[in-house]
């Protein structure tokens, strides 16, 4: 059902404080909340509220963000969050980079033993809106397969990168490094749809699989390179910042590590204007070169999601069994306000 | 046939002095061209010798190094190298990020106006071999539409990148965003082979084809994916550095744009030593993960190649063609020496 933005960034703000989140911070994480939502991408949006609230209720997530600084340089910093909200500590690691890199060209902050981030879009579009370029990524649980493996050893790491222009929205690639999200194939199975389609997924034997029952891993982008990015991720957001990679990243675990780099265009010699009237021009080739038949525009990555949060200043669509879900929440905590239809 | 290492080093640095390039230049030039070679990776190695020299030929190709260093700050600077060769100016370039990440954690030097720089996984090497994770990647002129288009508007832009390991060799990633080379599929047209494998081209309506002769554009990896991640290297490798995308990076044009960027561990508050033993225990995790069926062994990103590597210290094999190819480029500089098999 429509709920209007305002009223549920207020319900979700104040469950929770409820939950024993600080108000700020609370805030912060129902942005990003709201924000996934605003852009269409529901799965880090409120669907994912009972899963945070419940890290929350099972200690698993820290109620209250904090950190030590592991490492603390000009260009480089590393935080141990001690569990904190993930989605708070990348929101002030991601400020920490662009300050960085404000007065070094590159920031480069990594955070780890935090809890599940979201969506990586929110961080970098935080360094496109001010100007740098954002690249965001972390280390997830496993659910895929080395190549010629068969064992679910690593996660399909996100990745997501912006880049501010003028004329057009920041262009935004947020992707994980698997052909679909291992959520998606769960969505099939709780829907008893019995095929999935082909490429998606292995079976327990490594074998590709069009069962939905036999899924068991999901499978790597572009194959053994899929692998190749997700182990770089691992690399670079995991094992550089001393945090958790395959098994032990998970919300049980040591929970996932991040990295938050922002990158000024003026220490390359480039104003900002230029950077992004040229990133213009780019966006301009683009999307004037001959379209397939049956195309109607040729859109950059990101710029699907800028139109549709452009369109849900407003309200959103949110599925009507979340919406229960959220006021089941609420009744739990005591907190008075519920949300409704429009 | 088989040919002698050490001969065929001696032969190509002596050539590349006849064409006109300073003794040490041609030395690094034809280093990493057997690299590739001693690597497996036969499509930038002495393939691609007689390009090269024709680049020297008709001054597409500077014949000695030079450079404007168009930014220069303490972790990031850009070279605008005057056409100097990209083997060259890579080389130089990662010596400086590894300078730079020494100091401050993090080294970022871009490359504008270069040429053709060959294999990336040489310069992130660089870097493994100096204890550092290595970055690099590079514009390409075009051979792939924009997700939604038909026209070439983007190239398969390289992406490489290497980690130090202490008990494995480095982790190597070098990868275009393409499924196949433009390259092979050429090699299929010049052996009259009619059909290619599914999903490798497009043809010239933007459609999937598997005529050979019908195929215009390569795929990107994973669909607009793999457009996405070439995007963000033209952004990146590119326009960040007032550099050549698309068209413009062709060897008849501007020529294309480098990144070389190094990670410093221990300003991540990791020793090296850690590092290495991190990295090691996940290579190991990896490998002893259960393989399915027929599957001998699981290999780490660049681990065949570094296998071949080791086999190709004395000699290596090099089409027969090459070899009359690299004899008549040496007839025509009157360069004494001529190469013959094994």
């Amino acid at each position: 059902m429509k709920v209007n933005v305002k009223e549920l960034r207020a319900f979700c703000t104040g469950v929770f404080v409820c939950a024993g989140m600080p108000e700020n911070e609370a805030g912060i994480f129902t942005d990003m909340l709201l924000h996934a939502d605003m852009r269409g991408v529901k799965s880090h949006g409120v669907m994912a509220f009972e899963r945070y609230v419940g890290l929350l209720e099972n200690g698993n997530m820290a109620k209250k963000f904090n950190y030590d600084a592991v490492a603390d340089n000009p260009v480089v910093a590393v935080w141990d969050v001690h569990r904190s909200c993930g989605h708070v500590a990348g929101y002030y690691a991601m400020i920490e980079a662009i300050a960085k890199a404000g007065k070094y060209g590159v920031g480069f902050v990594g955070v780890r033993n935090s809890s599940h981030f979201g969506a990586g879009a929110y961080y970098s579009l935080q360094a496109a809106n001010a100007g740098m370029i954002g690249i965001v990524s972390s280390t997830a649980g496993p659910t895929m397969a080395p190549w010629g493996g068969k064992e679910k050893v690593i996660g399909n790491n996100p990745l997501s990168m912006s880049a501010p222009a003028a004329k057009y929205p920041a262009v935004t690639l947020d992707m994980a490094q698997s052909t679909v999200a291992m959520g998606k194939i769960m969505i099939y199975k709780s829907q008893g749809i019995e095929r999935l389609p082909a490429g998606w997924a292995f079976d327990k034997d490594g074998n590709p699989t069009e069962k939905t029952e036999d899924a068991y891993s999901v499978t790597p982008i572009a194959g053994y390179k899929g692998v190749g990015l997700s182990l770089f991720i691992d690399i670079i957001s995991g094992i550089l910042i001393g945090g958790a990679t395959g098994g032990r990243s998970g919300d049980a675990a040591s929970g996932p590590s991040h990295t938050f780099i922002a990158i000024d265009p003026p220490a390359f010699g480039l104003s900002l204007v230029d950077f992004m009237a040229q990133l213009d021009d780019r966006i301009q080739e683009f999307k004037s070169s001959p379209k397939k038949d049956g195309v109607d525009e040729i859109y950059m990555p990101g710029e699907l999601e800028e139109i549709q949060y452009a369109k849900s200043q407003i309200e959103i669509d949110v599925y009507d069994y979340i919406i229960d879900q959220l006021n089941a929440i609420a009744d739990r905590f005591g907190y008075k306000a519920r949300l409704s239809g429009l």
